[in-house]
């Protein structure tokens, strides 16, 4: 059934012609990216798959790709990463072997073996919250990328949330709702081995730049630090709104803290978002969909790393990787918050 | 390094003889589950791989499973039936090729295709949230076990949780805790091509059950069906404890609806637990441990599921598979809200 797609019925639903499907498949360059999407989605769409025979004499060895991450399972949302690659893995035709180290180093390297074992032609290095990492000994020579990490270094290509712009974002939203005060409950983590550093420090100064850009002075005390305990979380929230001179919106470091802004907001007798605005960040569906009234927050780019990562491996085969560092931005989801 | 792990010092971990080590490896049936657990453990324990030539030599033919989901992203705590069939596979030197099909049958068939391609030696198929499925075409003389699913038939092993067991020690608890009235909000969805039966049915009749069994009359002014939205489980939260009899405990169908349950509780004064317990299900980190205070609730047995449908398969390797139908307990996680 699948084998009676042709390359042509392919262009034809893409619109494009013959030769950029054909560049497509066989990881060409010189196809612009909107093109290429546009492909992938008809080879998606018309479930074509090139046969293993017809792969194998094109000369290549595997068609499996390895997807090595820290611990899915204590950021479920996450997974959002392994399905972009999985989607660009099979447009490609390519199948990606999932392994999950719990953050665990031997089981980590386990996983190379197995990958080395069964000849991956690449790899996507995901972790579950964006932060520099050290990649498994054993992955020298195999075209790696890194998807919500990167390397203190810099030599290996990696993308991630763009933190800067979130927090900017995030903060002018409130402003154009028209708060000229915003509090800002940012994270914190006392281990430093596991603190979210790229999220709490690039979302701070996007926060200030923002207020800089709409003549807003920078106020320490509307800025708290959350170890993210939900006792915390309710803490910095109710003190905030204690002040002389309280915050009108509030911008939480994740839905979490949003969560528990909520109650300690209904404590004080404060109605979202008539008495106080509050925006999030992460957009756990879960939460943020659930709070009534529904979240503003701000969307971490998942899937979109993963499908970038992939891309990369696939738009880059055969050649060294380029340790391009890329930064995907995290859109605002207006509910009902601000 | 891994190459020098023997079988010797795999059984002395283990505490168990060379020839039960050699059984668990070569899938032998007569191991009892406890020293096949030990085995499993150790070889994650000491990495130990046996190499590709030394199994082909066995004449096992890929070490790949198929892993064939139908929507991890919309409900991504069932994410743990992965890293279940994973840890088991990995014990077992097998690799999971992990394919979410987003709901699509067309993407669905495409998998198992590429899985037929790859010589997979089993299918795990996984649903998430427990429900009867048809499974694609294509799958005829691949071994094949339901996790967190069922066919009509009943012609295909599956595992599940024990919604009944769920529901019945939640309402158990409840009463064990000095309440008598034990108000019910469960699940209801309009859509019958997506609604929890089984959770519906299975943890009415438990909590029918546990009444009973205590000597409490049913009452049905106590029983809610909610269509799950955060309106709704606000509303019949509300409408529950306006009653001229309230009930002092709620059961509530998830954690999404204990978390509305709590801000429509926090809004008529009513404190958690001294006024009113409240219990949840499916014990969603980010929501259950989120709250204040942290909710108590059911445990879905996703990690357990995928497990099981791991260990059947490779258990039974090379027989057909009897269609067994296992449900798995939905244990409580105590922890402040009765």
């Amino acid at each position: 059934m699948t084998g009676k797609i042709t390359i042509k019925e392919i262009a034809k639903h893409a619109n494009v012609g013959t030769t950029t499907v054909s560049r497509v498949l066989n990881n060409h360059p010189y196809v612009s990216d909107e093109k290429r999407r546009r492909v992938e989605q008809a080879i998606a769409a018309l479930d074509y798959h090139p046969s293993q025979t017809a792969r194998h004499l094109r000369g290549s060895p595997s068609g499996l790709l390895g997807f090595l991450t820290d611990d899915v399972a204590t950021t479920p949302y996450a997974v959002d990463i392994i399905r972009g690659a999985q989607d660009v893995a099979w447009a490609h035709n390519m199948v990606l072997l999932v392994a999950d180290s719990g953050g665990n180093a031997r089981f980590a390297e386990a996983a190379v073996n197995v990958f080395r074992e069964r000849a991956v032609e690449g790899i996507v290095y995901a972790a579950m919250y964006h932060r520099p990492v050290d990649l498994p000994p054993g992955l020298e020579g195999l075209p790696t990328v890194l998807a919500n990490c990167f390397l203190e270094n810099r030599k290996a290509p990696s993308v991630v949330p763009d933190e800067f712009y979130g927090g900017y974002q995030a903060t002018a939203a409130a402003i154009a709702a028209g708060h000229q005060r915003v509090g800002f409950i940012n994270l914190w983590e006392e281990d430093p081995k596991i603190a979210p550093f790229p999220a709490i420090h690039g979302r701070l100064r996007g926060y200030r730049q923002a207020l800089e850009d709409h003549g807003i002075a920078y106020d320490e005390t509307l800025v708290r630090y959350s170890i993210q305990t939900p006792q915390e979380n309710y803490r910095h929230t109710s003190e905030l709104m204690t002040l002389n001179d309280p915050p009108s919106a509030l911008f939480c470091g994740n839905d979490k803290v949003a969560m528990n802004c909520y109650s300690a907001l209904a404590a004080l007798g404060l109605a979202v978002p008539e008495d106080v605005a509050v925006i999030g960040f992460d957009n756990i569906a879960h939460i943020a969909g659930g709070l009534l009234p529904a979240l503003t927050t701000m969307q971490l780019p998942h899937y979109e790393m993963g499908r970038w990562a992939v891309q990369y491996l696939m738009g880059n085969r055969g050649k060294d990787l380029a340790p391009v560092q890329v930064a995907l931005p995290c859109p605002l989801v207006r509910r009902e918050s601000i």
